[in-house]
């Protein structure tokens, strides 16, 4: 153990730096670190001034950081299950000195309403784990199985938690892959998430798209809003002038 | 009325070379005539040799022509609620000598378990009304509205018709705008054709996707492929190689 800025540090941890006015967050060098889908998540949520902002599953804390930097939003929550992930995203909001506006806790949002009123969040985030679980063969104790299958929970929990936990008119903003658009899209319009926005992420043009970011309105009507492609590259293999924006960068990298 | 390739053509009619195989249609220069929908749909449908092929609100029959020019299908019908627009289909299909392939029917698809067996159809292809109908202010019998709203049919009547007429197995075939794609993917899963394949259709790269194509499989597994993107044009303007080769041209146009 180790102290860096008065924050202790385990061994196997490290600090990275957001290169976005300053900030920081502590990962595990052993498990995943955070990817693009986190961060164009935080950047396709409409997050207004004043806003109560929860994040479903927040592993680091990433996605409260970001949107803590990037917008005016009142108050951030993220929820965790896993006691080693829920303290590094505390230690991180700690380091970032943003505990007035970022809270993190560690729980089950399948238990959600014993934790938050309902009709409580203007908008809730998640970039929730990818892969339907399918079976017993993974180890349920595992931080990375736990962050990329449905063990903890599933695609249908993380929107019916939001159903309850929005206020009418708050926004759901979900990142995931494009086989389980139709999972998204079906369990969003059927508890009560109107999908109105959905945005295609390509990693160039001419390629399939690996990523979907999709936002439902709590009681929205129906009508969705099919924005322009987002592509990582161009096709010249460089980083598209959006990424490079999304990531506060000058240029390619 | 006159007479071309011993088939008679109203005052109002005019016959188009679809350059492709000679094939030819007629279209009524007053209305609308087929578009890229028509055609791109007809390349996306996954037609096998010796397939029953059904196109439902087939209006002048460009679909079915088209699918027995470029494919192996045994047979395709072809149903029309508009008596006008199916003696149009009905001579296109006379001009071209498909009548041993090709067969055009006048008839409701509201009905159509009435005209047809249950569990019949390899594949079932639909280019539907795009506009929701939404009130009273349309004509009911302008063939225009007809093929632009949903006043003679909604897309959960395509979507419940297909669910009826095709074999486990068979594929439904849609073309629509993507601002229905939740209408559509819902609609499809809960009645039994679970979206298998669905690729955006682009004007360009970095502009908004115009059109989608799905395709569903009736008692499918779940697991949709997302297809790569398919621009019109290329970012120059010009007409992508894939629409060229789809239209069997070379170079632009």
């Amino acid at each position: 153990m180790f102290f860096l800025d008065n924050i202790f540090l385990y061994e196997w941890e490290r600090v990275d730096d957001l290169q976005y006015k300053g900030l920081k967050i502590i990962q595990d060098k052993r498990n995943f670190c955070f990817g693009v889908d986190a961060v164009i998540l935080s950047n396709f949520a409409d997050v207004r001034m004043g806003d109560k902002v929860l994040d479903l599953g927040t592993g680091t804390g990433i996605i409260p950081i970001l949107i803590a930097g990037k917008t005016s939003a009142e108050h951030i929550t993220g929820l965790e299950i896993q006691t080693s992930m829920a303290s590094m995203a505390k230690r991180s909001v700690e380091m970032n000195n943003l505990q007035g506006r970022v809270q993190i806790l560690e729980g089950d949002l399948r238990r959600s309403t014993e934790i938050f009123k309902t009709n409580t969040f203007d908008v809730i985030t998640c970039n929730p784990p990818y892969k339907a679980s399918g079976g017993g063969l993974l180890n349920e104790d595992d931080a990375k199985a736990i962050s990329r299958h449905e063990i903890k929970c599933t695609l249908e929990d993380v929107v019916s938690t939001s159903s309850k936990l929005l206020k009418p008119g708050g926004r759901l903003n979900i990142v995931h892959r494009p086989e389980r658009l139709v999972d998204i899209l079906s369990l969003m319009r059927s508890l009560g998430v109107e999908p109105k926005r959905l945005r295609m992420v390509y990693p160039s043009p001419y390629k399939r798209a690996t990523m979907i970011l999709v936002e439902g309105v709590k009681k929205g009507g129906v009508f969705l809003k099919m924005l322009e492609p987002l592509y990582i590259h161009n096709c010249d293999g460089e980083y598209s002038d959006e990424i490079n924006k999304i990531y506060n960068r000058e240029g390619c990298v």
